[in-house]
């Protein structure tokens, strides 16, 4: 790592980098240090996002036996019957933005929901514990970004509830003050305090 | 199981009736009987369909101790980057085929690609073997059934080279004849008869 870690530290396994600044700018908060660790996670395909989140945690853990999270985050589309859920990255790979903005030509119900799933593991125990964060909002009719930076994933066609601009128009600090990642987060950090 | 099992046996692990019924037909012409075993398998979510399929059938195989196939599927579109790809089943579940066919409007690029993976498994070793099947076709401009019976998964949507009709036009036999699913089976059938 190139920066040191001071006080309590808990290691990130992801391969985002935007996932791991918006997550260790929660932990900051917190007063805790994160550490990226570019594990590649085992995901299973069928399952929940917590029953994903978790299987990868048990996983990175085995291999790196450091104190760490994985996060699983999916993008829920009422009107798509929940697609595209779980299989969020792979979709952004494939379809993209434009897929899903095709796909909701002329339907009305815009809704959709951000989900995350934080799971913890420090020890080859089946002692997991994962944590739930989500927000509501609608898919937009168009892409729009502050920069390409800001332009990752689904950001930019999702607008959380109570907001004028999609996720990929906040700064990272707006994001985070309403984001379902940050919610999960939070509520880690909150617990991960407590602990001896 | 309510019919009898004569000969060289050899269990599909599926919940899908209609797969179940194509492999059958496929074993039944190389003198093997198939027996329909209703496991729920683990599906790991990154990887390949022989990925998919392996692991699938290890996991099959520690809960029910009998020899067993476990198949996966995919069907790959060529203007969308290979999606569906392994994720069919949640794709139809959730998109349909009215999706997939949204997601093609105006596209002239129509070619895709059905790929079966057949994994076969009888002990706790890793000795796991594979056989792959695929076939080319073109994504119709709408769906196109014999009746509702035939209709499944993308099959009335998915029309074969050299073929005018979709794979749910074609009767079980006429499909076999064809299909990804049935050039994997045939690998195996003739590989399992080798067997001691």
């Amino acid at each position: 790592m190139s920066f040191k870690l001071k006080g309590k530290v808990v290691f990130f396994a992801t391969g985002n980098i935007h996932k791991f600044n918006e997550a260790r700018a929660v932990l900051t908060q917190h007063g805790l240090s994160a550490g990226m660790l570019r594990a590649k996670t085992v995901e299973i395909q069928s399952g929940s996002l917590t029953e994903i989140a978790v299987a990868s945690a048990q996983d990175a853990y085995k291999r790196c036996h450091l104190p760490l999270i994985v996060e699983d985050a999916g993008l829920f589309i009422d009107a798509l019957k929940g697609f595209p859920g779980p299989y969020a990255a792979y979709v952004y790979k494939t379809l993209g933005n434009k897929g899903l903005l095709k796909l909701l030509e002329n339907v009305q119900d815009r809704k959709a929901t951000f989900r995350s799933a934080i799971a913890y593991c420090d020890s080859e125990t089946d002692e997991i514990i994962c944590f739930l964060g989500e927000v509501s909002g609608t898919i937009t009719p168009e892409e729009r970004a502050r920069d390409s930076e800001s332009a990752f994933g689904f950001d930019p066609i999702f607008q959380p509830e109570a907001s004028s601009r999609t996720f990929a128009e906040m700064t990272l600090q707006e994001k985070n003050g309403v984001s379902h990642r940050a919610r999960a987060l939070h509520k880690f950090a909150e617990w991960y305090l407590k602990q001896a």
